[in-house]
């Protein structure tokens, strides 16, 4: 079974020579590679804008493990049963610093959501989160 | 002379699938149309990471009309020497604030520098902006 | 009545260094203007997140004039009755390119989704949008 | 050696109190601490905008790691002698698609150098990076 398909695009020849210069530029070894990372970039951010999305987030925290409690904290966030922690690295920046990166599957809404509380706990320096639409990855 | 190509390209059924879904409901009438925009989309923010780059901007602002002497320090502003202000638009949101959108042509850095300026100024409340890359419009 | 309250902020001695030398760089005449912007702006942010506030709106569109019926699809979707268009500007950027800010009132989700409407339209290269939370302004 | 400083800050009643209830909904214990984490985000972003800011970085790909070669050039790109891996996890998320997220040290035009080399490979699907400017942090 034929999996892949080909299209043809129309465009204007200054809009095509500026693209082939900035994806050399970005190594890309061809325009379908490319164009292909387009889609599937906008697609995966359409399908974020669902907090029922289904995905896999990396939360990214810089945190001073001197605070109080807070390790325990974090702890029994990622034991939450709305979520399924997947992994997690510990990374010593500093004396004081840590950085920590969960993994984890569940729901968009669900993630924003103990990511808010656990960026807003003493001691939590700065947070990120970063997500990956599961179905279209 | 012609000027416009046609390029093939090669992508996953799947993902063929989930982007003509997705273009579909925005309404685009072609694929090709919707390709050239992710592409433009994508050199005109590679541009603008360049302080130099010469834009067309757009300032958004919201501002108490009260505060001792914002609006002659707006225009003072807009009369620089390193900008070229195309015009300016004003609204009265209610009985205390004015929306005000600047357009301007200039260099990227030299505008940021400017819009800072305009934010930090007591009274504006809210201040964004929109960048065109003219080369590439 | 007294409106203004004075709130205390307790911060480290280095954290204060480093914001004082950004707000001075950006122009701000004192700490408290700065750290309410910042209050303003993810309060902002946060009421944007609700699709039925109600906002006022900048759209910002680069389109060629010379593209069939543009002008009058974008008239007509200026006019739809979901929307109240306060204003809008029309600028020449060269021979071919135009550029528009339209203000309007109305609610998130339907300014999106009007916006998506305009930006697929064929012609229009480029488009982006500000929004205000009036409640808040 | 006293290292906390108390500031004073004035605000309308008003905003005052919708930070208040934003604050109490994100799980923020008290004001100090929101505003630090305001202030802390703020200064990190204008670091981040120099590229030669000493970072840690945490990259963030999905690929297919059936791609011909990949994995070799993702190890090879991550022994670079500009930069320096601290760590690297590797998430199975189905029959197909790895996760991986890798730590590193560097500053940060070079990281997103790098990561524009790195998500421009064949079999990369997505590919995002968090930035924590370490002197910072």
């Amino acid at each position: 079974m034929k999996t892949v398909e080909r299209i043809g695009v129309s465009l204007d020849k200054k809009l095509l020579f500026g693209f082939d210069k900035l994806i050399a530029k970005q190594g890309y070894q061809s325009r379908s590679e490319a164009i292909r990372d387009l889609i599937r970039r906008q697609l995966s951010s359409e399908r974020l804008r669902n907090p029922k999305a289904k995905v896999v987030a990396a939360v990214f925290l810089v945190y001073d493990h001197h605070s109080t409690k807070l390790m325990e904290k974090l702890t029994g966030l990622q034991h939450s049963h709305l979520l399924q922690t997947i992994s997690s690295v510990h990374i010593h920046l500093d004396g004081h610093n840590c950085l920590e990166v969960i993994v984890l599957r569940g729901r968009v809404g669900e993630i924003n959501k103990m990511a808010e509380n656990i960026i807003s706990l003493k001691g939590v320096k700065l947070g990120r989160i970063n997500f990956v639409a599961t179905e279209s990855a």
